[in-house]
């Protein structure tokens, strides 16, 4: 596939030439240049946005089990990075891909990877991140403003206060999640008397020592599954994660959080609740919790309550938004990702805490770097190295602009409906949630099946033969498994075809609750999709669906009939 | 500072064309090329390591507490990320920057950055990383073989099978180290009959099922403070990370360590021992444990063996160095980080398991990514999203090859041999430990004391005088704490003077046992850094070090009579 590589030989001469710090970037410019109509070729292409490869292929190709031996010329790695890794590449940036959260980015992100990789600031200290720490904490204060909007004179005084940490900038929104129940676990067991708190003495200890049998976080269905992993992580225990249903609206269901929480407060339950975490933003359906009455069952039983707003945080940037995060700057501590609303590259997230208190539960130190007297943010990070991953958001906030993020969303809401409406016209579709952020859930159902259903559904409440509402609903349950069916064979059919991409996941919160309802997600967010795109989208989908429902027909004709 | 900015309007156009897929790269290649000189002007520039600006000064600069309300054009905020930005950032790959681990890169890890941040695959879910899933594992099993060197038919079978992972990419040595005592954790406490494993049922439901006390991590006290910090995280307690002292070559101390677990596993301690942390490269010293002893005592006792190869794992890739690892291959993981001595920026972190079961055990899944029966890679991983980071060390272990990082570290192993010669020679000061890999801890310390010192301490062992003996040994405790403090005033004396830079630590592990000594630290791996580069960093740090001593000298008169 890729002409023999030219044999290289090492000398330190031709290594050191390769260490940064040229006498002329020359040699630079022409591979950048290079590169950059390689990656310019890889977005142009037409073909499919996974590539037609397939996994055995791929497996094929990266099948070398021990470091190579020989070394190779740039220009040879970089035209097998081309031939192997680009163009066997998901074209996340393809406005017909429109499944995750992964989307295009703007093209001064790639200049800013340039910056961040050639200056190779190490967050963790100040003496190998100098101005770079300063950016991260005026970053952070910024996004602190616009999460809790404390006073001016608190900015002021914390900005740039090295004693204190306002948040973290994290590896991404699963570290934040941890970080922020890390906190809370601290909170809910701190030292008390000779008990140096959970971090020194360990939960077994703790639990111990406050008399209590179990602690518990809480969190809606819609949870992201980093809280469970992040309760296992430090030790909770996953089962002690409980899952508080939603409403049809994909939001918790309050009077249901209510109720659990009397239950686990009872004296003998002797159950602490570490944590309450509501979302702004669910993972599949875009959805916000009632964060203000979230945030008053918190206050009325002292748990900690955590927002996880990695997807819809950066929305809070354009005012018409800020409705839907009401009670969100009563939050004790918040997750966003700068590689989703703001568009940043793969991955950065933060977590915001209210109190510039909180992190101080988790500050470490050691002899030879993190000292204890320092300035160096890695006092209060679970990560140690980090990169100044940071600018990017530092930038694109001034470069794009509250006003311009504006734009983005206006544009993506306005796609959303869109997308609503082409999939109501055609008739085979169904949608399954209200959209607030975004996201659309969807499914392929023929008309006259939806029509059906529609007819059963309504029909359901009038009925008073208790025979008949059992057959109806059996009936209901039976086809929407049948359907469920067709839209796995329609996601993995789409999949093959390729030309378009949305992603798939199941949800209980439909109406059809509690049955599962196999559903299509599209994530809107790509400034490049186009109403046209949608419709290429969804005939897409209608053709591939009408001829896959040629199969499960005969199915559905006995369904009917039984 | 800066011409005031051009004023943007923003609108969905202007938004647009800053998305990558331009129909040219000509405007990006003005910038990328704009850029480039930016950068070499920074590397070209001479002046301090650190800018002579001070804190305070750069508070003033990142003062802003509120997201900016209008949008800037791209190069009013390259403009304004150069002078506030680059200008006052650390020249960490600057030959004079001896201080850290984080060095000079070859200029293609700027390339690679660039691709990565082009394709914006999310390594978590192969719906978002094609190909490059397929990147990560045969990284993932050069590395594997090269630590443990199992069957080639192991590696054949593993390499690209989703079935299992061999090892996961973490963002850093901290999440690496984390994730090898998180898979421990749940070794020491599996599943038994219903009770369904500590990582669903909590640390403490886990110590009460399996009947222990307290659950413990051994480490000596060059450990890493990222072990310290994953046993808080984890819910295991700081105070259970054991601290085993080191013999005077910075290696635990491995008949102290049989002594400590012999107690340790009496009945009545019922103590769980979770994990033996042995380390390839102590973050201080650079010395490596003796792994094989190490692993040894693990497979009698039943505890997990971890190596925290964070920063000598690398040195692997040579033959010379394997010897130094002895007994690696034993073990059950090993951290690697790629921004060390695999040269790439920051971060990316590597942990490997010895067994493909291991990861098994905290394997994750949810509805809408990481499906149970899915290929992604994210099932295993503590974070969520991830970059496509693992192209840097995959990519440069072709460029630069095996013979490269030979030339490198021996190299790097020469300017650590010629700093001890120079310091050696110069008289005024002393090296205090015998270098594995390429670090070097010494002090200050003008010729006549040192003299004095060694002299007491060649009397010491002949006197049978026991008040004399008790004299010497307090006049040399004394002494040493009077240089203690003209090391610490040394090390901000440099600080300011900032023409070169080496970092500073407390030992208790030098010939002066067991008291702190506080040293300097270099850290020799930059290439470009030359013989003549050290001679002018001990010639400023002689020159200053008489200046201060001046101030210290008559404190030392007094104790010579004292």
């Amino acid at each position: 596939m890729n002409p023999p590589a030219v044999k290289v030989k090492s000398t330190l001469a031709y290594l050191r030439k390769l260490f940064i710090m040229p006498d002329s970037p020359d040699k630079f410019i022409e591979f950048g240049h290079e590169l950059l109509e390689m990656i310019h070729d890889f977005f142009q292409e037409k073909g499919g946005i996974h590539s037609s490869i397939t996994l055995p292929e791929l497996s094929r190709i990266f099948e070398q089990t021990a470091v190579p031996d020989e070394p190779v010329l740039i220009k040879d790695v970089l035209a097998e990075i081309r031939s192997k890794i680009i163009d066997h590449s998901v074209k996340v940036g393809s406005p017909y891909y429109i499944g995750h959260m992964t989307s295009a980015i703007p093209y001064f992100m790639i200049l800013l990877e340039m910056i961040i990789a050639a200056l190779n600031q190490n967050q963790v200290k100040i003496e190998t991140a100098k101005a770079s720490s300063f950016v991260e904490r005026e970053l952070v204060s910024w996004l602190h403003r616009l999460v809790f909007g404390r006073t001016d004179a608190f900015y002021k005084r914390h900005v740039q206060n090295p004693k204190v940490a306002l948040g973290n900038v994290t590896s991404d929104g699963s570290l934040a999640n941890l970080t922020a129940l890390l906190v809370a676990r601290e909170k809910a067991f701190p030292p008390d008397g000779i008990f140096p708190g959970l971090r020194m003495a360990g939960v077994e200890a703790a639990m111990r020592h406050y008399g209590y049998g179990r602690a518990v976080i809480l969190v809606s269905t819609r949870g992201h599954y980093s809280i469970k992993k992040a309760a296992g992580v430090l030790g909770m225990g996953e089962e002690n994660v409980l899952n508080i249903p939603v409403d049809a609206n994909n939001r918790m269901d309050v009077r249901k959080l209510r109720l659990r929480v009397r239950r686990l407060c009872r004296p003998e339950e002797k159950t602490r609740i570490i944590a309450i975490v509501g979302i702004a933003g669910t993972t599949e359906t875009g959805n916000v919790d009632e964060l203000h009455k979230l945030g008053e069952i918190c206050r009325e039983t002292g748990a900690h309550f955590h927002v996880d707003a990695c997807w819809g945080g950066a929305a809070m940037l354009v005012d018409e938004y800020r409705p839907l995060f009401k009670g969100i700057e009563r939050a004790d501590s918040v997750a966003v990702d700068a590689h989703k609303l703001l568009y940043c590259p793969m991955t950065m997230g933060l977590v915001l805490f209210r109190s510039e208190k909180d992190l101080q539960l988790i500050r470490h130190s050691s002899q030879y770097v993190i000292r204890r007297n320092s300035v160096d943010t890695g006092r209060f990070t679970i990560e140690g190295s980090r990169p100044f991953a940071c600018l990017k958001p530092w930038a694109s906030l001034k470069i794009i602009g509250k006003e311009g993020y504006g734009l983005l969303f206006r544009q993506a809401r306005k796609l959303t409906g869109n997308l609503k409406d082409i999939l109501d016209n055609c008739g085979n579709f169904e949608t399954l949630n209200v959209p607030e952020l975004f996201i659309l859930t969807y499914r392929f159902i023929p008309e006259r099946v939806r029509e059906q259903l529609a007819a059963w559904g309504e029909a359901l409440p009038d009925t008073d033969d208790k025979t008949s509402v059992k057959d109806m609903d059996r009936k209901i349950r039976k086809i929407n498994r049948l359907i469920n069916g067709l839209n796995v064979k329609l996601h993995k059919a789409l999949r093959r075809d390729d030309t378009t991409f949305v992603s798939r996941t199941t949800l209980e919160s439909t109406r059809y609750a509690p049955q599962n309802i196999v559903v299509l997600r599209a994530v809107l967010v790509n400034p490049l999709t186009s109403m046209q795109t949608l419709k290429e989208i969804v005939s897409t989908q209608n053709r591939i669906g009408l001829q896959l429902w040629r199969d499960f027909e005969p199915a559905y004709e006995r369904m009917l009939k039984g």
